[in-house]
């Protein structure tokens, strides 16, 4: 059957040879004559999966001494709350979060049942379809929180805000797809279903030294301090999320790391871009200074030529390319995973679709 | 290869058929020319996967009227936690919690954050080795809490205790394995890593008038309602896990439903336990009237025989069966995809190992 040249948004894309070698994993992991999904997670081969996991996300992402990564559950919708719970101080509490969008609200909403929240910038007045750069981080609160990339709009902080205060930034939809530093960071933490494998785990990066000081009783599943202590492996970790998101940060790895694929990131991005603007049919969504190199949004000049242009992508094979509802229009989503060539076949309908209408 | 004999207490075997759909679904699910890790949650596909599962669990168990049924994350650990924030009344709350071990004290440990817990019974006295049965339930209590079975000691209970009270079961390590009257509780939690799939979701059935009472504030993801009003799709689920569980729900359906496989277990544990009681170089650790059809603890009556012992079950494939250190020795965890045959090999072992060194 003819390829598929899948645009979704998340759960999305993910390399062939990580899709072959997870199923191989299923029938049979490591030659135990046992699948990856019916050992213990206590035996030699998986805990060697998790330390693998762990080391791959600090050699890519340069990850300081001091720093712990874990692999959790719950998706970025809990970390809403366990990064609040974890950084913001039980008495007088307060943190500044800038709102870029639903995930932004999502943490607001959550952080404040424990705090005093600052919105210090919003894009709210223009449906959230730019990243605010008029604000101030006020230096007495407990951490600044933002969010790095926002799907639905196809907005992205072109740079990551430093701040004196703690800096919490949920990267669930642009990690590994460009050079960060870690430092810069208290937390950074990200649902693995876009740039690091399927759907059911949750990475966190934590900067150790600052946790335990909030004064909070914090339950034991929601305490980063538990699951440090037991390398991840507090309870039984999902398994499988987990041995996939290790293949794929492993071909990453093997693909010359974030550098790399940043470049090539940034060549898809420019070459659907530059087709958006220089296309007649076409316009972008997001203000070009905050335009997402993950998901690009954007629209038709000419409602009216919808069944079409659907028709069209449709035909080529393209999948997953409907914009959110809360937008419209349309979404490419182009995460580390999906290669030059699958840009190119949209791109290439796009001409097609001017060619014929325009 | 040869075959091994999977004794693993969970994560855990599962059935061979399951196993193999899975990994044909990794490489491509439906025949949608891509893989079920890399489709959206909400497409139609997936849509359809999350409805068969729960409609599986209301059907394999009968789950009347006025229960919901969801997928989660964070394993029953989390639900130790999530099970009390969502019963435990905020005001001069209280629970009754019954002591069977490692699992149940963690639960204790976790509903202490949130009010007065009353221990009305433990085995703690003889490291866990017995089901109590000598309590009684207040009645101006939240809820009553127990654990089903009990892995790490191999003792479950024999009936399910009932309450004026709302009751609250954990039950992953027995669930589907034995008919259960659902309508007798008020919350029924399963990690679907023993008898419903891989690790990475936990199973909530829950009787959804009890909800909203408490007069907490709770956090969205904590909240069984959130999860309720979105079909478990709040958030993006784990997709493969939940998957996995789809297809061993229809194997037990297909093999006749839970009725069935209650008395195959019967019968699988009757074969090793009676070789147990029969054969002079071993003796059961749990006693005779607690023994779970699950988790089937034992030890050398000799235990200077161990390496002779270790050396021939190895022979034959086994693996798995070594006893959690709490209680060391061996446990042999035969949940629902363990055929009898497997157990018989198990049980030959033992045999030969007594026409040896008896």
């Amino acid at each position: 059957m003819s390829k598929v040249y899948n645009f979704s948004a998340g759960p999305c894309i993910l390399p062939q040879e990580v899709i072959k070698k997870a199923a191989d994993a299923v029938l049979n992991f490591n030659n135990l004559n046992l699948s990856l999904i019916e050992i213990s997670h206590r035996s030699k081969d998986f805990v060697e999966v998790m330390e693998n996991a762990r080391a791959l996300v600090k050699e890519l992402l340069n990850v300081p001494d001091g720093y712990q990564v874990l692999f959790l559950q719950g998706g970025a919708s809990l970390g809403f709350y366990m990064s609040a719970l974890n950084f913001m101080k039980k008495e007088n509490g307060s943190a500044a979060y800038i709102n870029t969008g639903v995930w932004a609200s999502k943490a607001i909403k959550e952080a404040k049942r424990l705090g005093d929240i600052n919105v210090i910038a919003s894009s709210e007045d223009k449906n959230f379809s730019y990243i605010p750069t008029d604000y101030t981080v006020p230096t007495d609160v407990d951490y600044l929180h933002y969010t790095s990339n926002n799907t639905i709009y196809g907005t992205q902080f072109q740079e990551l805000p430093k701040a004196e205060v703690p800096v919490i930034c949920d990267m669930s939809s642009d990690i590994f797809s460009r050079e960060i530093n870690v430092a810069d960071f208290a937390l950074i933490y990200a649902g693995a279903q876009k740039n690091m494998g399927p759907a059911g785990t949750t990475l966190y990066i934590v900067k150790e030294e600052l946790l335990g000081k909030t004064g909070r009783d914090i339950p034991t599943m929601l305490d980063f301090t538990t699951h440090i202590k037991k390398d991840s492996m507090f309870n039984t970790p999902p398994v499988f999320p987990i041995y996939v998101s290790m293949l794929t940060l492993e071909w990453l790895k093997n693909l010359g790391g974030v550098s790399v694929i940043e470049k090539i990131n940034n060549q898809k991005a420019a070459l659907l871009y530059n087709e958006i603007d220089r296309n007649s049919l076409f316009k972008g969504v997001a203000e070009k200074d905050s335009r997402s190199k993950m998901n690009v949004t954007f629209v038709l000049t000419n409602e009216a030529l919808q069944p079409q242009f659907d028709e069209m992508w449709q035909a080529a094979n393209i999948s997953g390319i409907k914009g959110h509802r809360s937008v419209g229009g349309y979404r490419a989503s182009i995460y580390n995973a999906m290669p030059i060539e699958s840009v190119q076949v949209l791109v290439d309908v796009m001409k097609e679709f001017e060619q014929k209408y325009a």
